[in-house]
């Protein structure tokens, strides 16, 4: 029996568990074995419990063909920049857990449909998961992606979940657009047969290649491969750990709803805009949710974004001593719906006499990225983080 | 005119809005005025912009009249704890803003209807808006609850809602229960006919009257009035800074759905438990949000709650210097949906390497609070974080 081999286990106590033999993380008890059920999860079992276990397949570890691309001179031209994550990883039967190992190349090998809407060009940029991705990272892949938009490509980039949203709203501030700039991923490695990859790619093409100015995140609608969404860079956040659709737009309707056999609805675009890139990026910021007992220490930052409670507030004995660290500070909400408000007690306006910058409705996550934006340049802090530059903002307006 | 008049005001540009005049917070320049719509929304107008101002009616301040409260027997006895918050507060007309002055005996005052499910005993505890509300009122709050259970009356808590979910995970940790504890707040000032407050307080009663042994919230289940939902008291989270219905349960059904005409459905319950108080909490805990370029500096606590990204990342440069930390470090996940697996990366895995305890599905509020908890005991940290105390872990069970 190795790993990678379709089981069945039959349990002393009569019940059938069926999937793959994973291999066992070190920290976890030799007495139990690891099986991925078909739904993606995996689970323990006691070896004491079972009572016989069947082959039902092996493994067998695919070939990778090399497969001739045929150029269409009919088709536009995408590139897909890929910077690792799931999407770009497989389970490593040698030593457990899973790596990044496939570049843009490899996705059209498994996605040859995606031929039919575009000539894809493959550049890959950079192989980390993406809890690793920095704000460097940002800038690295902010300049790939201008250099294709500025040939006339339209781009994809393969990236992980987890900061997905992170790196949308640096590509939002950090690039003004004409076309679309499509994020994807997978939450299901590319090597699984249920892997989200194949249908978010496809989707992402089709996206790719419509009139839509806009950063943004393209992944499944739905638990099921019935639809994808496309979402504004600067109003998604991943909301589920591990499901398809994990990523939702917070505030507003999704760009487009896409569906795999070419479709695509267009719910909203934002304005078209000229061509432009600007990296800069002030590191030096931080976020904190506040919550009962939270305590500000020394902080050494040139900025810091608070995800207050409710409309947007901190312990009040939290206040003076925001006061005293004397630099920029803006405020969101830890709610992540809504919008912060410094009208309506009495707190929330002590606060923002000491010069706290109440973001409306934008996401806490957003707002970290577009202060360090923000300070890096020789702007007006306040009056650039309260307009609007890539849809993060929906003001109330004052009549 | 004075505030608190409703108004109907002409625009030079011809619209019209109504609503009700609004003190101006000192920050906002003079030449707007403030206006409280129909929705609950203030909005500003430019003073040169207006061509008319219609006074609709005269704000009249409500004298509170005494009511005398007859006791029936055949009723159960509930006991409202009240504790400040938005539920407890009125428009100051002299300075602006919102302050907390109503205590339970108004409560009563402002939905007699209460009355027909119960006899109502009010204990004013605190008065403080939520965001001030701290480890120490936590346990004053229970003690006074506990009190009330004692003597085999039902409970009703009223609170602020920014940080009710935390009081909510506090009181399930500190207080085994065989009766509801029912805590229940406002989105909007009781002093406003919009306010959500009656119809909490009376959804409130109807719950606490009935046999679910379990800390909870119950608030609107949307938006219109049409009927509230009683939370489990360490799944729920409030979701929206604004609308009646912000609270949402988490990864389980609400524990019952509860209509102010007095039905209530309920859709699970938790196990009956022997009466306990145990308030001991370690106020020395942090609550850290991952996020790309984050810094661990030198953080001054005894135990430490990350809700990394995904499946609970954080950076990997962060993960030495949380090693260097030797404190207890506990997982959850930012996306608040879905759990936390430290199995399926390698990062994940070296994150559990260096101790950190992975939570599961715990959200990471109800995590800050459980660890204060358990860190003020003598007990096997590990083995107690991942323990379901209170339903604020649903463990993926190894067969």
């Amino acid at each position: 029996m190795d790993f990678g081999d379709q089981i069945e286990i039959l349990l002393k106590d009569g019940k059938k568990v069926k999937g793959e033999l994973m291999p066992r993380p070190e920290l976890l008890s030799k007495d139990v074995i690891i099986l991925k059920l078909n739904s993606g999860y995996n689970i323990g079992i006691y070896k004491r419990k079972i009572k016989r276990i069947k082959v039902l397949k092996k493994y067998k570890k695919e070939k990778i063909k090399k497969i001739k691309i045929k150029r269409n001179p009919e088709l536009p031209n995408i590139s897909i920049i890929s910077t690792g994550g799931t999407i770009s990883s497989r389970v490593d039967y040698e030593t457990g857990g899973v790596y990044a190992s496939y570049t843009a190349e490899d996705f059209i090998r498994f996605e040859p449909e995606m031929l039919k809407y575009a000539n894809i060009n493959s550049i890959p940029l950079i192989n980390k998961m993406s809890e690793d991705i920095n704000p460097k990272d940002w800038k690295k892949i902010a300049k790939a992606t201008f250099k294709e938009i500025k040939k006339g490509n339209g781009v994809i980039i393969t990236h992980g979940t987890d900061t997905m949203h992170f790196t949308s709203a640096a590509l939002s501030f950090m690039i003004k657009t004409d076309k679309p700039i499509v994020i994807t991923g997978a939450q299901r490695s590319s090597d699984r047969p249920s892997s989200d990859a194949y249908m978010n790619l496809l989707c992402s093409t089709i996206t790719a290649t419509k009139n839509i100015p806009a950063v943004g995140i393209c992944m499944h609608g739905t638990m099921s491969d019935d639809y994808c969404e496309f979402h504004l860079g600067t109003k998604v956040r991943k909301m589920h750990s591990s499901r398809r659709d994990a990523f939702k737009s917070i505030g507003v309707k999704p760009l487009a709803k896409v569906w795999p056999e070419g479709i695509i609805k267009i719910n909203w675009k934002p304005k078209e805009q000229e061509l432009k890139l600007d990296t800069k990026m002030n590191k030096k910021v931080g976020l904190i949710y506040s919550y009962p007992g939270m305590k500000i220490d020394n902080l050494d930052v040139d900025g810091l974004v608070i995800a207050g409670t409710g409309l947007g507030h901190v312990p009040s004995d939290v206040i003076s001593k925001l006061k005293k660290l004397g630099i920029p500070i803006v405020v969101t909400t830890q709610t992540l719906h809504g919008r912060v408000n410094p009208y309506v007690y009495s707190n929330l306006r002590k606060l923002s006499s000491i010069g706290a910058i109440f973001l409306e409705d934008m996401l806490p996550e957003v707002a970290y990225v577009k202060l360090m934006f923000v300070l890096s340049h020789d702007w007006n802090v306040k009056e650039m983080m309260k307009k609007n530059l890539s849809g993060e903002i929906t003001t109330r307006s004052i009549l």
